[in-house]
């Protein structure tokens, strides 16, 4: 098992400049990431950065992100946008309000609407399990199965004060879409090979982490 | 000087449900205040309510929120859609990224753009002074200025360990836009009256906080 090849390096902060996005593509050449995970702005140059390398190093987008918030038709726009930039693959917020006031139908609906417009792309939902109950966690994963997602994720990275990636929330994860060919992508506050190598064992087939260098170092 | 005429009362949390803005609405009609800033998804919802109040309570959308990260595009469609939805007022966040690696041109590019999507809606650039240089803070209000911005903001509250409005920034903001017909509205950790009344003279003719309702009892 190569730790590398589970590893999304990503970085999203919102102050992110150009030579950023550069030193995030070379370090994924050079320690032969999975992939890299951005912003929407830097998809273009992600795309052109990769292409150039020579390597198959996955361009992954996020979208709706980190508040879960937007209206479905911006989110369904910036999907199309995104692959017309050259994404491999998009990571979307479900609707939180939505699961939060139990209407589940309307989160599982979006996260539909979303998969159809990814078409051949694989879809990631985050489910921000830090501000998710366990049973909230379950059913999310049940939506994310029957709505046709590629991968449930565990966390934005941008809660205050939130926790991110736990063992236990992907095992939970894992046993929910369990033998339904969907996987669980653990982000959030990996910054140890130790809890890399655990959400591993736990179900997670990929890691986002802004912290990929160490781990593999 | 009434500080409740200054308040936009603001619900920004991914977990918000739709229950949370009524109390949010509820609270400004009964305490007065200027208006309600919220995400995109609950423009519907806020407008509906604001008018069975019969109050004259804006109702405020947040866009390219909180990272500044998104395409031009997507911010447009979600300005007209906010506008569509019934939204007063845009606050949008600044294209950090290009504000951070010096390509001002960019950013007044794209708050002009946002200002046409507007119309005469007023359009608020928040600047995420947690994130910026005085000299950068100093050079994209001017941007605003000349990109026909009608307020400069100071911070989402989404700033990791970021402090938000200060009253250092405040004035430096209000000094650089000062005898331009712009506005200052000051955001992000502001949870004391004093602190509220310094904010405002040091400049800010807006408040956004959460704490609204603890700031005027």
């Amino acid at each position: 098992m190569e730790l590398s090849r589970y590893i999304e390096h990503t970085n999203l902060k919102p102050d992110a400049v150009p030579d950023d996005i550069k030193k995030l593509v070379d370090e994924a050449v050079k320690y032969d990431f999975f992939g890299v995970c951005i912003n929407p702005c830097y998809v273009s140059l992600a795309r052109k950065l990769v292409d150039e390398s020579k390597k198959d190093i996955k361009v992954v987008c996020v979208v709706n992100f980190p508040l879960g918030a937007n209206k479905i038709n911006t989110t369904i726009s910036q999907i199309k946008e995104a692959i017309t930039d050259g994404a491999d693959e998009i990571d979307t917020v479900i609707n939180l309000g939505a699961v939060k006031s139990g209407n589940y139908k309307l989160a599982a609906d979006e996260i539909s609407m979303q998969k159809q417009a990814a078409g051949d792309k694989k879809l990631k939902v985050i489910l921000e399990t830090d501000l998710l109950t366990s049973a909230e966690i379950k059913v999310a994963c049940l939506n994310c199965v029957t709505s046709n997602a590629d991968f449930v994720k565990t966390s934005t990275g941008f809660v205050k004060d939130g926790i991110g990636a736990t063992v236990e929330n992907v095992k939970l994860m894992y046993s929910s879409v369990a033998k339904r060919n969907i996987g669980v992508k653990a982000s959030g506050g990996i910054k140890s090979k130790l809890l890399a190598l655990d959400l591993i064992a736990a179900g997670a087939s990929r890691l986002g982490t802004s912290s990929g260098v160490q781990l593999v170092q």
